[in-house]
């Protein structure tokens, strides 16, 4: 199964599209002891075993890991096993990106060791340093490349006007295009459904399946009804994306005034689930 | 003392500014034995003992490490460790960039779990994502941004026109001066010199100190001296500076016939700094 297939199957099996960013601070998960590898897993599984049957991939994101250190990365690596015994894809929100060689071993650092079935890729080093991922993607895996990116730091190179006439993320999006296989996504923010719909439009018209990660929801600002509307109305399979609420689904809890983020997970995943409107 | 006095100061004592890369393959390190973290860390800790007097700054690749999962990671710890007893300058190239929130948690992983004095960041995503590492500048750690890469995908879009009449690439170049402190750096590939030295210009004229990470020398077809005679001409200090070698250090023994892959290392760093010729 190729993953454009494991992401239509999984959206029908459980009637979502919605992405789970798993952004482990422990600060904000209210468990008690002193081992924070621990508490990561306790917490992300719980949230998990309640909303696996509501969601359609989850997305660890390296980078919260990491700052824990060994023990963080052992929960991840806990938490990414968790998440394939329930039959979702996983995303490893990783961002890697370096000259051919070394992106050959940080393909076999997310494929191989971390196991997961896709990855984010940053493409400012070009088509080298994107291969080894793509190279994946003949083997059933899938990589993100970053075109639109949801943060307000995207208008300094991104939307640069460049010589071709187009702006320097639509310049990304037509070298998706280009070196696209089964398996190539992108990654387009849900902070400017404008720009996501030009985007859209653009794969549509070149006649590529891309499926697209959305982040930005929520604490960034993007509705996910309006990402959900914008994909609905280019002719692409909304089933092969993802809207990714990372803070908004774990944290949920932070607004209600109780502890119960199992709870108030399950009731933001329901929310988000509804407004998408599948 | 600064990230730059620490450059300096480290050029001076050692008569260098070569920069050994650490890219470990475990089918290039001629040591018999089954664990491959010990391997690793045994090759390297060999090489760096032998050279640590002459090379002025260590580069873990974090690929290299981490496509060997949690042995590689450690093996890594320990070098940094190593590299540090000998008062060597480490910069982590680890290529990270991400939102704000996730790139200050990378920060994190960079500085304080690994102990690293610098990072390469990727500028893709503008200036939130690198924001956070240029924090820790002020407090004595470097951050070498991406502006113009060694590898051949470079041309796809770095080399791109823009809107200001400028190449990415110099458009990055000027982010990197406006986002200057004490500390930030640049990452500009040795492959095409005149790209090097029209960056040295233009940082030079903007009157900013910004330390140079220079890859690709040997086998990617950078010359040293080239470089060098590029670095000396333009008027900043050339000891603020760095010269990267990896694989023409550590693996110079392949080209011997013999294992004694110490020796050819000893070799080859006497070589590269003849070449640069401090």
């Amino acid at each position: 199964m190729n993953f454009p297939e494991l992401l239509e199957k999984t959206a029908e099996r459980n009637d979502s599209i919605a992405c789970l960013g798993l952004d482990p601070v422990i600060g904000k998960i209210p468990i008690k002891g002193k081992d924070s590898g621990k508490k990561i897993v306790k917490f992300y599984s719980e949230v998990l075993a309640a909303v696996s049957d509501s969601i359609a991939a989850v997305k660890p994101n390296y980078a919260f890991f990491s700052q824990y250190g060994f023990e963080g990365l052992k929960a991840m690596e806990t938490l990414i096993a968790a998440a394939k015994k329930e039959k979702l894809p996983i995303i490893l929100d990783a961002k890697r990106g370096d000259i051919g060689k070394s992106s050959e071993a940080y393909s076999k650092e997310v494929f191989e060791v971390w196991k997961a079935d896709a990855v984010t890729v940053n493409p400012y080093m070009g088509s080298d340093s994107v291969a080894p991922f793509i190279n994946y993607c003949g083997k059933g895996k899938g990589a993100y490349v970053l075109v639109r990116t949801s943060n307000p730091g995207a208008n300094d190179l991104q939307r640069l006007g460049t010589e071709t006439g187009r702006k320097l993320f639509m310049e990304v999006a037509a070298k998706v295009a280009q070196w696209h296989r089964e398996g190539v996504g992108a990654v387009v923010g849900a902070t400017n459904t404008a720009e996501l719909e030009k985007i859209t439009k653009f794969f549509t018209a070149a006649n590529k399946k891309i499926p697209l990660l959305i982040p930005g929801v929520g604490a960034q600002g993007g509705s996910a009804r309006e990402v959900a509307a914008v994909l609905r109305k280019n002719g692409s399979d909304i089933r092969i994306h993802r809207i990714n609420s990372s803070s908004g689904i774990s944290y949920a809890y932070e607004k209600t005034g109780s502890d119960d983020y199992v709870g108030a997970a399950v009731k933001a995943v329901k929310e988000l689930n509804s407004e998408i409107g599948l």
